[in-house]
């Protein structure tokens, strides 16, 4: 059993009167006739989503930033966010930083932080996010249609470049090393990219799990499949100088660069690359949704040569 | 620093356009003319607010009676919640019985859950939960009045009296034991009781850290005092064979009852009385709020001799 299978088995059921239940990038419940509220929770816990000593300056920045990217994902204006906190001891010189790296990223976006709760115990940060949509306009998983143009809005694998060379997988020079920490420990929500996503998109996500599992996701949802071309996913230059079979790992099942993955009728096209000029945030044009067939993966990948590719990696699963 | 200080300190802010931030019992946000959300999360931790093998179906009951317990404490009907989940490793046999024992309780309310979040890591348990009250019905702390009388909704100390059995202050005999467990384990939120006393009260919150902290926190928020006549306080009955000191500590400083305590004008005394016999939920006057005076406790606690009672602890802090 992995992990979506346990929420599906034991904490997925009807919910009436809620308009998206559990299994999005968010939830969506209707407060007026004209408007509904998304709502995401995302919780980081030490030793599995940051390293115990990590800074807590970006640390604090990092956990909103994941809730963030759950809005932009969703086309939600982001409207207000609570905080619950352990701690293992009353530490002011971390609060001080964890806080004031939070509060910077929120200030970005005028959000307040209208409640939460703290308590002594393993280090653990878990933070709740609403934002406002108008009533049938969020971009769902489930949107995704034939044809459709999969895109992604950034460079993917510094993140996951940054982990192997803190788990000792590569060895990356002390410069490079640092930017992929940057990519790693400051990831920038795509807010404003997804609120100008409702009028172009069909579907979107963040990537936090990596690319492919991810994307089938989407597929799943919309009962779809998708074919990727490699040559068009966007590498970090951060990786150059790794093997290609990292490069691979680290663009495909490398999560963490919270980079969105959306899908567009192909009549967008010119509108989403003149919105990504516009946002100064290059969008790239990775595959196309297509038919599932029950004899192959939800979602394939091409090489150069046009030759399917064999890929030893799925999407992140915290009990695998 | 105690857990009050660091979250004035660390993250409390100006909130614009929120109608109710950091400090009571919930947030308040408008989300339409008529109707403001109230948005509160209770973070459980193992070990701290629970013991490690606690039995996973009364947990889970509990973790989401905590949250409905703030909604009742705001006059705030149930209308959603979410969950995030740290598990130590994949348990079927626990996540089976801490789901039921959660929804079994949620059903009582016709609550959804609409989403969260479920890492690998240290057991913990954050819920977060939303209810909606009319605009400017809610019921607040700050909301206490000068002369109005102090009440709370049940018998107070017996789920003190299971921890002192089970860290060993105490000996219960199993059958005492047994029912301080259940007044620990599943609290039962007044959740109706809160919805009616927004016709009846001035202010509310539930007692979670014990009766003297959370009534000096209406204090604070009101800017007002409060006498307590401890010979009116309801005291469990499973208290009988205890000490007059373990009793008095039980009653006044223990947490985790899940009563309400609220404030309310004495023209409304009969109406309360009568409300608690319609709800089967016997309501106790206990007090009255009064004037601050620099030189003495916000709260104070008269014994039946009417003499003012030194009182050796205080409300519960999480880094004390």
């Amino acid at each position: 059993m992995n992990e979506f299978d346990l929420i599906a088995k034991y904490f997925t059921r009807p919910a009436p009167g809620i308009d998206l239940g559990v299994g999005d990038d968010a939830a969506l419940v209707s407060i007026s006739p004209d408007h509904q509220l998304a709502i995401s929770v995302d919780m980081l816990v030490a030793g599995r989503h940051f390293f115990a000593d990590a800074d807590p300056e970006r640390l604090g920045h990092k956990c909103l930033a994941v809730n963030l990217s759950d809005m932009a994902a969703m086309g939600a204006k982001p409207t207000w966010f609570t905080l619950s906190l352990a701690l293992p001891e009353m530490n002011e010189v971390w609060l001080s930083s964890f806080s004031r790296g939070m509060f910077a990223l929120a200030d970005q976006f005028n959000l307040p932080l209208i409640g939460g709760d703290t308590t002594r115990g393993p280090l653990s940060i878990s933070i709740q996010i609403a934002g406002e949509v108008p009533k049938g306009r969020a971009l769902l998983r489930r949107g995704a249609q034939l044809g459709d143009d999969v895109w992604v809005s950034g460079p993917l694998g510094a993140a996951a470049a940054a982990v192997m060379h803190r788990t000792g997988r590569v060895v990356l020079d002390a410069t490079l090393a640092q930017r992929c920490d940057l990519r790693l420990d400051l990831p920038q929500p795509r807010v404003k990219l997804g609120l100008a996503l409702r009028d172009l998109a069909h579907s979107a996500l963040d990537i936090s799990d990596g690319l492919i599992g991810d994307l089938a996701h989407i597929c799943e949802q919309a009962g779809c499949a998708a074919i990727i071309d490699f040559k068009n996913v966007p590498q970090a230059i951060e990786l150059n100088g790794l093997s290609s079979e990292l490069i691979c790992e680290a663009v495909l099942a490398g999560g963490d660069d919270y980079e969105l993955c959306f899908t567009a009728p192909v009549v967008n096209r010119e509108a989403i690359e003149r919105l990504g000029g516009a946002l100064n945030t290059p969008l790239f044009r990775v595959g196309t949704i297509t038919c599932p067939n029950a004899n192959t993966p939800l979602v394939q990948v091409f090489d150069e040569a046009g030759q399917l590719m064999a890929l030893p990696f799925t999407g992140f699963d915290h009990f695998k």
